[in-house]
């Protein structure tokens, strides 16, 4: 084969693989060569070859520009489950939720709308002048300072004393959670965790090569303290992973009692508390809520929140309180992420210390308590006798318990369809206990569209419920 | 105890606790008592007590300050190992880093001055303009489509055909090695690493519950070719982790012959490649190394790297181009810290489409080799007869072989003393062989005040050299 038939083979891949797109501009010939080692006419002859097969085209003044379906058709990334694992079907569900012409109801976060993007924005512009030298190392674990110390005085105004040297920032709560669970586990050991459970918790299990005991949370009553009890006597329990406010996915927040019932448990059976806090911030009353770490005596604890549910996502700002397990979450962290971004570090201490984080929360949970009633009144209307919709105060979730025999897989089918994503049960399950239920998000604004949509949905779910009666 | 005495204790205890600093203002009575939920008359009575006791002033206009000294001193974060893990001990040398006064030796960065800090100052100001409501959606694994075409491009124009579609953009390479180790092993798998080694590649494999064969890398010749055979022959290794380019610690580079003899093993044997290709842009001459991913065939293999070396520490972005393994990549990384800042990569994509990288890079390659030169000058009349430098092509390390009887811990221990870092042979070796040696970072313009400091250092080696000659 003559070189230029080389080069242009090579270049035809680069099409095909799309690290060329259509109507981009090749390397100029001169550049070409330069990166090749081929002369300029030998990759003249491979550029005319390409464009005698209609891959590239030339043009007077911008060169050799890639001919539009030069590239072969990629099949459609949005997939539906059939026999998958939790991993593969969560991956899925995300991917499906990239789409912005879906209507995300699976969506873990509140619609990005509420989220105050001006200000964010600036306080990024403004972190970009502060940018030093040494940076990089100022926000090393533990992380940035000022944003560490900012946090310990929000915790302060809710009572709850935690140092600044107690609290370690981390790549969103996920880090956190994983990183605190690795600090107090081997693989082997057993761990409790609710059911239905955040899928998160259960990925980092098997993750991590632990053996899962569930509790059941029900959106009436919450987490079973008694089954939570019974698992401590029957299972040398290492760690207990919990959600105390607005338990995702049922909602479901537990009382003071019953947090102080369960901190007791706790130190009775020497367990350790991983607790998952992020929707600490969406409360509906006008107290927020304690964490059971606030219950919990001897500090045998780690806190895990981040700002992603109450201020933006996609800055993957997380931390934990980890008490005396600081150094131990540290050094975990230097072997797997090393550390959290900085210009992200110092655009929330910016965001945090010089705009309105206060009023931008008494908006949003203004906005999400709006939003949830209209949503809930309207499938209470359209699914009623069909199916429960539970729904709790504070948070933005509702979870939809259907009929026993309906599937949520052929309701999150029929979404997809539609172009609505909802998050099916079977996400948050071990045992396949909730295959007949569902989570949405009910943060979103209703319009005419969205309620056609509903409807359509709601139309599905009726007939579904009723063909199997 | 009376209501106000209880609320002083708090505030005393938050005083401690380091939440509020030395004169910050506290929360006006106003809002103390809305958050505590206490009356104004309690909480300006804690407030005198506090007073009283001189933890903090009360002033006209600005209200009530803490005090000067309210907090115990902590003790010094800087501390020395004496017999302690690696993990520790790397927790340690990288804690040291951070004081600004120090002079870095064992930074594994390059001088931050290097960076391109305005341009790149500028596109994180340029991004905060283009973060759009989607924006945490788009940057979701596998990471920014743009970011990985632009990536994709510069492999491209090495000659290398990487496809978009095999990279997922990670938290820096270190995620990227920790995530493509994950994909290809389970605990109680055989690794293959170098020796002496990255000591992120020894955490890694102790975290994954993995068994190490280290294969030596002299500094002289390189990756030890009849040893990684023997090693395959002996033990069903899973996956080789390497550098082929600008090894760190050793700084050698494999040549492309040596190159092409390992990927034949690695296809003979079936085992899957991990590169560690993180300082690949730092080339002396004017041709760009390639990896050995390059050379291997079957596309069983994963290249790990970052923009950290190269172009900025602390943004915490790197990738791994996974072959067929992309996917399996992207559901690791949702169940580790789900996503990358999409900030963050957005800032990258404005840099490298709008700045001029290139040009960033060849002044970065010319001022590395004259530093590197000038600090190599300089330690070989320091040290002449009592230590051999391996200096490379390329890079910033400089690799000190002291005489066998020095422990480079004691160096390591003097030089904290005299504000200097250096990275003990300690680090990178899973059996103590390298004890008499040290990595220095050589990328530091030297001026009258550190070359104060290294004649310090210098004089220190000699004297233990000879002490027990």
């Amino acid at each position: 084969m003559a070189k230029y038939e080389i080069l242009a083979r090579q270049i035809k891949e680069q099409i095909e693989r799309g690290i060329w797109l259509e109507n981009e501009k090749l390397p100029s010939l001169r550049k070409q060569a330069r990166q090749t080692g081929y002369s300029l006419m030998t990759v003249l002859h491979a550029y005319q070859m390409l464009e005698s097969q209609g891959l590239i085209s030339s043009h007077e003044r911008s060169g050799f520009i890639v001919a539009a379906a030069a590239r072969p058709a990629s099949e459609n990334k949005v997939q539906t489950a059939e026999a998958v694992s939790i991993n593969d079907f969560v991956y899925e569900v995300l991917q499906a939720s990239r789409d912005p012409h879906m209507f995300s109801l699976g969506f873990a976060y509140p619609d990005p709308a509420l989220y105050p993007r001006h200000h964010l924005n600036k306080s990024i512009a403004a972190a970009a002048q502060q940018i030093s030298l040494t940076s990089a190392m100022d926000n090393l674990p533990p992380g940035n300072p000022e944003l560490r110390q900012i946090i310990a005085k929000r915790y302060a105004a809710r009572g709850m004393n935690i140092s600044p040297d107690e609290i370690v920032i981390t790549a969103g709560a996920l880090e956190a959670l994983s990183l605190s669970l690795q600090s107090c586990t081997r693989p082997g050991d057993w761990v409790v965790i609710e059911s239905p459970v955040f899928y998160g918790a259960m990925q980092a299990l098997e993750r991590l090569g632990l053996k899962a005991i569930t509790v059941t949370v029900s959106p009436q009553n919450g987490l079973d303290i008694d089954a939570l009890e019974r698992a401590f006597q029957n299972h040398p329990v290492k760690a207990c992973w919990l959600m105390s406010s607005f338990q995702n996915p049922a909602g479901y927040s537990l009382s003071d009692d019953k947090k102080k019932q369960i901190a007791r448990l706790l130190k009775t059976y020497g367990v350790t508390l991983i607790e998952d806090d992020v929707y600490a911030e969406l409360y509906a009353g006008q107290i927020p809520p304690l964490p059971i770490k606030h219950f919990v005596e001897d500090g045998n604890s780690l806190l895990c929140s981040s700002f992603s549910k109450s201020l933006v996502a996609g800055y993957r700002i997380g931390w934990v309180a980890a008490g005396h397990k600081s150094l131990d979450i540290q050094k975990q962290q230097l072997m797997s992420t090393l550390a959290t971004s900085a210009p992200v570090q110092l655009s929330l201490v910016d965001y945090l210390s010089t705009k309105n984080y206060e009023s931008h929360l008494k908006q949003l949970r203004k906005k999400l308590i709006t939003r949830k009633k209209a949503m809930l009144a309207c499938l209470e209307t359209l699914l009623r006798n069909v199916a429960t919709i539970h729904a709790q105060e504070g948070g933005y979730f509702l979870w939809i318990e259907c009929q026993p025999h309906v599937n949520a897989m052929d309701i999150y089918r029929e979404a997809l369809r539609l172009h609505i994503t909802i998050a099916p049960g079977k996400l948050f399950s071990l045992h396949d206990e909730f295959d007949h239920c569902f989570r949405l998000n009910a943060s979103f604004e209703l319009n005419e569209a969205r309620l056609t949509l509903l409807k359509k949905l709601a139309g599905y779910i009726i007939n579904i419920t009723r063909s199997e009666d």
